[in-house]
């Protein structure tokens, strides 16, 4: 098997300890984090060789993210360094009714003003077999889109499986915007992922029957989606959704479907604790790729995903720092947490 | 509408970090906080002109008290400065069956040991046309119900609106001095406050059929003790209930219920994951004056300020740092807490 | 009432904050703890006169890790000063789906390598009446069950009451070699402890009908292994089981049952939100070791252990923090969580 | 005295704790700060009534760092909120050979691209009677000149006293346009504020005889560029010189001289053990205003504000938090920092 | 030799992290203090046998400061437990040119409310063979004096030797009131402690030639002091002074001076990079106190006390923790600070 | 160039923050460190490709220390993975006249425990152009001896150019027995650099007219004893020593001298304020390897790598987080700490 890319823009994550609201908060916790780049760090904790592209800018901020990045096993030197800053976020944490608040400052970053021709394709791509990117990176700026299509159409050519999280961000772009570019984009994807309401946001596509904000969630509704999706991009081989119920901030119950023509593999069901929901869904898109590129099977792969992305929701941070192992004795139905001792 | 006056006192609030006991703290966090400072700040949160009226001493403790007010924009500019000490209480956080445990140190502060004549009540209600006490600060001291006394007369003279949230403590006084003290000076309150206990503790008037460490709360007996109230207070005209379920000390249910002589209005009723449930009541005094300031009508008011009290929950320290948006979105139904991005 | 005397392990426990990953964890917080240091902290804590015996370096480590059992009220005149190192324990807590993960590192620990001429028996017994040890001591090592031997036979020959909790470590010994070690030495025990997997994985004698990470388990089954024990042991007077349902690593239902040749008590069962589990076996020891030394009677001794257990898991570190009243206060049903002020 | 009126930029600054790099940092340190807004809140603890003007984004990062000000006590009821962002910059804290180093994030923020006619200075300016600016403003963007050159002429027409310190920042112009901008505003300068370098790099005046790296300065150079700057402005009435020995990163030499057309005045000379040595020049501009203000007189008005600043580099975070009778013990000679008791 | 007793008060001591002021604090380190239980702490260290007395509320508080001093190996079992709070003292540390600045809350404490007939003077010197105090327990309360002349009275019928340190606190009496007291309780002194400045401050006796603030003391000035105080209390065989030059709150010259009537003792003198100049005193007391009962001679016991409190000042908190390896290592000439490895 | 290969033990180094005292340490910060890996790292900070061996066991903890060096952009490809335990030592940071204190806890860890077959040197050397190893090494145990000759057998076979930095740990190993072992290893050396102190420890080869812990220390006998050692081991082309004057635990003088066959290069004088001193000298020997790897001739690299060790006393950790660009400012000159803005 190759390098898996992963492409798309990581930034400085700020956020209080604890529950603090940023009013009250006198030091920031510090990480870093972005759709792709999460599932970069994610494949590599799996053992698999994961390269991550953006751009960053030349200073000890940017520094500090390659080399956590690295750290974590993550290819970085394609990375470009140049441009003006790095995007930041900054996170407060929700609980119970209070729903977690994200502020962005991330205009103007290094990877949302790259130009395409910045992109060596044939480098870009030594060794890679598949490619991983979301709904996010073209939604930074028109550059983006260029730059995407650009990537998109060299993989097609290299015959590189292709990736996509739908992930609609609405405080970066419109429906209308999404849904025009994403349709052309999408075209290159062999791979799409979304949650519960993506699919709606970008395309108009609804889950008949499902009450996102009020809880439960029809998975039959998916599977018609899932369909529907595949006939707006016959390109696309596998759909999978991540479903959310959200019983509140602190609780939420998390599940997944992964539909191909023929068949949909619903995965458990779990009820989540949760640590940190933030890169709950790269985690899956993470699992997902792992459980196709070493051949799970489909019922397999599902239960992978999202046993992986139900770890992620316990652990702090944008990244899975999670292995095959612990993955793997979930899926096996070890979900107590007991201590091994 | 004219500025919201709330009159008490407030204490340096010092407490472990997460669940450590006091026992294992090397580090203490500092809030500052009382149940009307608290009510302050929230209206403050809310867009209301509040002003805060105490006494305290002049050093660098108070100074530190009077920027965190000051920081919410509250008014602080008719403090009293002088007097020995301010109180000072510490605060162990309790969760599942440990419960809270408080340690007051709050004797001699500068506020109890005021006297009545320190007060110039035209100074203190310029441009005021509301005014909220809690039963905590007459029994302070001798002296504090000797000028509670002089503050209410004047607010009644200047037809301000009176506020009371009964907030009986035990530990500052019996139920007997309580009684007394406050059947003189609840005859000069509009709308009266009282969590599920108070009622019984101050004026023995008792829920029928609630059971309040088990658990379930029957609104209905609440509803009987509002009229007790009422025919024994006929100047009140709003007798409103917190009705807390203690499940444990990490889960409450939460609801309320506010009661006119016709008619009376139950609130939902939140099951809450408590982050921090000091000044949960005194939130929800804040958001019945919002709403009953406002117009909102009286179905509304309740909601909001269960609502605006079940944040509370989800936030450290004693103040509800929480927008009028944020409480609006809850009331509306979103308590799901989905990241908004 | 003469002195309670433990006789075991004690390591340094080196631990993320919160809910962080080793891999995150920039800072450790330090506690101290180990079976039988554990119990002595908690009798000390309930005003029994609790003394340690151990062997630690002379080093600071070992200095601070005295400091904090002396500062707890715990006699630390009697363990002996030499040897390379203390045991150390890094422990990951986990969450949800997450189970806790622990890295021993305590091999050549100073108690592992001492001999058992080292060990004064008239000067370590001295006012001793009940001593109480556990199956991890004997595990540590050769010597260990040699000097165990040497101390059991001592305190039988002093007519001294033995309790000892069965704690099975598979990574110290197998099962092979702790059911010969522990057949033997258990023929000095009065009082045995055990959890709901122990007596399985020392004697091979099994619960029929429970499936303990499923969770819900068979109090009579129970009922039949403690019989079963006391067959195999007829010194043994009580045995006393703690029944762990692990809903999640956040979650755990707790309860326990103590068995006479006669007849059997159960305790209530608590549903608790964790704060932290390490330790929770060994604040039941303690509890039940308070209930018979100070006469409760059966069921209430059962009672009280498993609710000083139950407010074991809402405090961080290995050590119950927690007083007579306070765990009574849980006997009598105030589990609400309710703030006393 | 009527009110103080600044105008400028406010930060978020994000520091390490200690002497971390930032590679090494995992947690920030979030204090605001900026040129204008430090004299503000230093004008605020010595008494006097300051008034930030500036422009902030509607965001919780904005509401925390109004909150901030308004805590220390000034007054932010002038301040404009909308725009995209606020400026950012991290502040990595040097000692010994290793100097402080700052990455900023500053372009794009609301202040920076607000327009001249988003300001009415007739409200602006009400009941001020000192206007205080720095060079950092101007440097912003082209818009930022307008605005200020539009504040500046308001003032002059309005009989209001202006202090401006240079404050040349080399990663927002160059030497050039800097000379430009700054050799038209400050002729609307009453009272010109310079560092030991300043001078010469807005409007290439040299100090002859000084060798700022290497370390002593001479206060007669300085005499002489404040001729030659009231030679070149000469509206200027006051100019007056910080004078900094660099030692190291964690110890400097620190004197001051107030020059007016007559006669110099030169303060004592402190070696000063470095806390935070940001905003050390903006507590000398305080503590020069408070001095002219209060009619101190030229001798004691140097000492006072070379007191004030010596201060500064003793506490952390850009805001100077000294009261007058802090500043006035250290003017009377007590620096060595005894306890009182 | 028998026991060493301290008798006085103990205070919890909170204070900012690093060198913040207490404006911007937000958690604040908890340690506990007070001169008496310092210098039991630093005896308790040197391996002698340590016992201190003291009234402490029925509280969480006191049972924390009970278990820290107990942790240090004081034995606290003579403590009364009863009253209504603990003393609190709030501590800023300074920096260069910023003294550090204390705040007491130390009133009503149960120690000062403690009455004369409450001290059993027969238990609490059991196998006791020093006494020692200091001036501020009588500055406490009128009560205080009563119970300290009590305890001297038994003290010298008991044949105990008696060591003072006069530590005058000019905010809990006036200097006529210590004059008072302390002549006629200093007659019960057989070893007497001061300050470069207490003398002075308590008995009028002052240090001629000597400039405190300035800095540089003249140690033959206090020699000529310590024989007027042994002629104003004949039953003083030794005086010793600590003569600390404070250069600033971050570096401070330190050292001593003992004078017996035939001859004085001058120690050699450290320049002292400070961390915790709290208690510097104290530790200066157990020290001597350690060099008189192990008979080490006059020299070596001024150098090894200045030594200690040498050692003292690098450390945090009021304790000295510090054992005698360490004070004669740098007592033998190594202050070098090398790291052994 | 080649890639530069380091070999030897890495640990896990557990410090309290800031000044405290193991004893009162709650929380311990966790680095990574060790002679060897500090000089890979510092050389991969300076845009070196550095690559380093040892044996890790299969945890988290040693994950977590791979993760670091891999993300300051060390090679961790080569290091092998299995034993018991890694090597831990606790370090307490001195002040003042108090020194700093470690205490290891390291034996019996993976790379003491290691085979001399267990290392492919054909693997291990691939690319290599240089080794660098510590006189720690061979310390580490007998396996440790015999796998070092085989290393340096087989570097010098290939024609790697060796350093090796003496390095004596008494705690590891008696001076007998390091000069026996030393005595052998050193003749496979090119480059040798040593401390002020370890020519005498290892081969009792003296400084004449030094006096380490007294301060002042002679260069010229410094010159005398290279020779001495160019003498005992012809293969030896470079001395150099570090030559440290611990004015007291927080200041030190820090210069150099680099001796040739023909001529000896001392390097500037600096006066450092300690941050942290742990790997001053391994940061040394980075800066000299890469002084003479890029050619920097013999003046300019013993004053590059004097500036680099310099500034490394001023950065927390074992590793000297310092670019090229930052250490050739200050050789140029620039050691005053001024702010670049």
């Amino acid at each position: 098997m190759g390098k898996i890319l992963t492409v798309g823009e990581i930034m400085m994550r700020l956020q209080p300890l604890g529950y603090k609201r940023l009013m009250q908060a006198d030091t920031l916790e510090v990480v870093f984090g972005g759709g792709e780049a999460n599932v970069a760090v994610s494949l590599a904790q799996f053992g698999e060789d994961a390269v991550y592209f953006t751009k960053l800018p030349k200073n000890a901020l940017a520094d500090k993210c390659v080399n956590q990045l690295r750290g974590f096993g993550v290819d970085t030197t394609r990375i470009i360094r140049g441009g003006d800053r790095m995007g930041i976020y900054f996170c407060e944490k929700g609980c119970s009714q209070r729903g977690s608040n994200v502020i962005y400052d991330r205009a103007n970053s290094a990877i949302a003003q790259m130009n395409a021709d910045e992109v060596d394709v044939d480098a870009l791509f030594k060794d890679v077999t598949w490619l991983h990117w979301t709904g996010i990176t073209p939604a930074l700026s028109d550059n983006a889109v260029e730059y995407m299509r650009k990537i998109l159409r060299a993989a097609k050519l290299k015959g590189i499986t292709v990736s996509c999280d739908l992930n609609f961000r609405k405080k970066l772009w419109t429906r209308e915007k999404a849904n025009e570019v994403m349709s052309e984009l999408v075209n290159y994807v062999d791979v799409l992922i979304s949650n519960e309401e993506d699919s709606k946001d970008v395309f108009g596509i609804e889950a008949s029957g499902s009450n996102i904000t009020g809880g439960v969630l029809s998975a039959d509704g998916y599977e018609e989606i899932g369909h529907k999706l595949m006939a707006k991009f016959p390109n696309v081989k596998y759909v999978a959704f991540t479903l959310r119920e959200s019983i509140s901030a602190s609780v939420n119950n998390w599940s997944g479907i992964l539909i191909t023509k023929e068949k949909s593999f619903k995965s458990k069901k779990y009820t989540i604790q949760i640590v940190d929901r933030v890169g709950g869904g790269d985690s899956f898109g993470a699992g997902l790729i792992y459980g196709l590129v070493n051949n799970l099977g489909e019922q397999q792969t599902i239960e992978y995903a999202i046993a992986a992305s139900c770890l992620k929701h316990t652990i702090e941070g944008d990244f899975n720092i999670t292995s095959v192992d612990e993955v793997m004795k979930l899926v096996g139905g070890d979900g107590s947490g007991r201590v091994q001792r």
